[in-house]
């Protein structure tokens, strides 16, 4: 039979077993943090309707989306959980309660051009907060402590969240009579760390028609930098001249002086003037997440506040605050930097029992009572010489290995090999039990990732 | 501006958030069982290459296919996890430790047509072990331990494994000169629950040409009954006539026997001589396993054993057994039979707190004190009245209400409401841990499913 070659599509990633024991280690930090700030998980299709899923129209990813038609069916597949989101809180408007807090870790695709880490089918973690007409400023508040509690569980120490305020931005071009412009401003502000001040003012004078001057004001006051009260301070020297500007100021206020109550460390967060978030629904708080060691990474967690979830729905107003982490994108990058905990375990078993007696069922009633006190075990009876079942516990690090001989049986024990000392001790079934649970809690105990 | 109405995909599932967080519990269940049993997670791309899914060719699957391009790329959306396993392990041979124990839970997609109960985008949960050129008899014997676990720890009671081998069954064939016509003879057995011995009887005869002496001998076979013992008796007594048979017959006893010592009660598995499963690359022990109280639903997890799963990738001999569970169905079915324990916390929270002063840097602190203490915690500090913010600790059904007044910051305490029985009490914030931790302790720990 003539074979067809196997591949896996550019753009698709796929672990091999030790690297989704990683993974899937990092999906259940999110999965457990996100359910301690009393988040429900949620699970969309991967497939909606094309009407319904671009009902926003237009826009850059137009182009990347999957989309296709079965039998009289114009489908695309998701490329955000944003989108799905508004559908269903929209959709399911009278049957949820508000705020409404959710979180959805799930694929979403775009279909760009391939090239090294840069997905095609990728995950994106989010949490949002929708409140029905109002929404308190807390939330927004809440969110750096979201985002230090995740990414410090994960293991992270030298990050640091970026948060400015929409507001503050929109007031502050309403005082300089920018208002209409500003949002091809915001934009070409964002490119200072890329491009530097000398060239954004470039573009602003030469390109958007500012003057020397209104550019100069704008460069000076996004260089505003220092410790966040100093920041603060030589903001409040803006204060009286927009209320928009003001009210900004308040909430920016508000979520840092909250952040202590909420066990974030000063040196985990920064307000940075800097951060506007390109996407024009946000209108408040917005979001970034750097690492410090590795900038050239951009943002690892972004959001922000907005004022309507699903307006392209519905009438009702449904304002929200929500963030999103890229955790394919992420996997891969602290992959490529060696940023993952190579000495945890990530065998598919913690024991695996090898049985030296024609009669099996000594090692199965073994196994049996193993995997009742909760410990991962393997039985492994395959017609192999002793060496080579050795060393497949080896090649898997399978942490533990019983052997079962007549010896054993008759005396009520087992043998239990330590593979990491190489250390081999006769024991009780319980003993071995307590011995193995006390090993795999060492063994488990570091963070996924090395901070 | 005018809105789109939001909808779903007709046959594709989207659960309101009580009902995801059962599902949640359902795929926990199944995580945590996989993996005592020393199965390792994987997560292969939802979108294949067309050639590569299709590699096999044909089938009646093929018209269900959701294929589409994408630029040059002929796409196809996988349809079951078994074809992209298949993949996977050809692909990733070299680096993978044989034999290979899998689990994967994933969304796959077949466009069926719609209709109640039938889902177009549905979860399977599957398990595979995966031998290099050999398999020991084991793995098949320890499938219906897995299967028992899995089932009882979500909560059944009244379940049957059903289990024959399909050698038994060719050997039968074998011995009746009937060999090159089994394959149409078991499709037709296979009807035996749904139309009965009769019309079996007659299409044996007047549509494949069986004579009646040949049809009514498979049709006693077939018959054979009653405890596991008594059928394995009467098979015993086929013996001798077909090699094929006898080592069936050999293997069959094999997993039967080991049955007691794997923990799995006899009442829960029956030898079943009508089982042989459709698919053609089943070669040893079949599997179904079906709900006592619901032989109308069919079989909940099936599988078997077979000898070649990726013929089409690699010469490589990789024989293997599985089983999957169709997890979507199974869920809307329970929904439907209302086999859903409605007493398990379905809550966003643990605990809502309500700060009742303007400054909330206390209860903030309170509820980082919480979270730490792993009680999934939400602060609401919305602009409502204070019977709104019950009525919505109640429609959540979030268990714990705490309040957090002057008087309390002052004496360091907190009030802390049991919603189930009106029940409050004040106390410190160390006792309203131990308090909460014990009663959630309690209201969780309940079985998912009602037996």
């Amino acid at each position: 039979m003539s074979k067809q070659t196997p591949r896996t599509l550019s753009g698709f990633m796929e672990l091999l077993p030790p690297a989704q024991q990683q993974m899937e280690r990092m999906m259940e930090v999110l999965r457990r943090t996100y359910s301690l700030y009393g988040f429900t998980p949620l699970d969309t299709p991967v497939i909606e309707s094309s009407e319904v899923l671009l009902a926003k129209g237009g826009g850059e990813t137009e182009k990347q989306i999957y989309r296709f038609t079965k039998g009289d069916a114009d489908l695309s597949l998701r490329f955000d959980l944003t989108v799905p989101l508004a559908k269903y809180v929209a959709l399911h408007y009278n049957d949820l309660t508000f705020p409404f807090r959710r979180y959805q870790i799930g694929k979403v695709y775009r279909g760009e051009r391939a090239q090294r880490g840069r997905f095609r089918e990728f995950y994106q973690a989010d949490i949002d907060v929708i409140g029905d007409g109002q929404l308190s400023i807390l939330n927004e508040a809440e969110i750096p402590a979201i985002i230090y509690k995740t990414f410090s569980t994960l293991g992270l120490r030298r990050f640091q969240i970026r948060v400015n305020n929409r507001k503050i931005l929109n007031g502050f071009y309403e005082m300089q009579g920018l208002s209409e412009r500003s949002g091809d401003i915001m934009r070409t502000v964002d490119k200072l760390d890329k491009i530097g001040a000398d060239k954004v003012g470039a573009i602003l004078v030469d390109d958007l028609g500012l003057s020397r001057e209104q550019s100069d004001e704008i460069l000076r006051f996004i260089s505003i930098s220092g410790s966040n009260d100093q920041v603060l301070s030589a903001l409040s020297g803006y204060a009286g001249r927009s209320p928009l500007f003001d009210e900004g100021l308040s909430e920016l206020n508000s979520v840092s002086s909250s952040l202590t109550a909420f066990g974030v460390p000063a040196e985990h967060f920064a307000v940075d003037l800097t951060i506007a978030r390109g996407l024009d629904y946000y209108t408040g708080t917005v979001y970034e997440t750097t690492l410090l060691d590795h900038p050239e990474i951009g943002s690892v967690c972004s959001g922000g506040r907005y004022d309507n979830l699903a307006e392209f729905y519905t009438d009702k107003k449904l304002p929200g605050v929500g963030i999103s982490i890229g955790l394919t994108r992420l996997f891969y990058v602290l992959g490529e930097q060696k940023m993952l905990n190579p000495d945890l375990p990530t065998a598919p078993a913690d024991v695996l029992i090898l049985p030296m007696t024609e009669d099996l069922s000594a090692a199965i009633a073994l196994a049996t009572s193993f995997r009742e006190a909760g410990i991962r075990t393997q039985l492994h009876c395959e017609q192999k010489k002793f060496k080579q079942k050795i060393s497949y516990a080896d090649k898997l690090g399978i942490p533990y290995v019983i052997f079962l001989g007549e010896d054993e049986i008759a005396g009520g024990i087992v043998a239990c090999k330590d593979m990491a000392t190489g250390e081999q001790s006769k024991l009780s079934p319980a003993d071995a039990i307590t011995l193995i649970r006390a090993g795999l809690a060492e063994k488990n105990s570091g963070a996924v990732i090395l901070g």
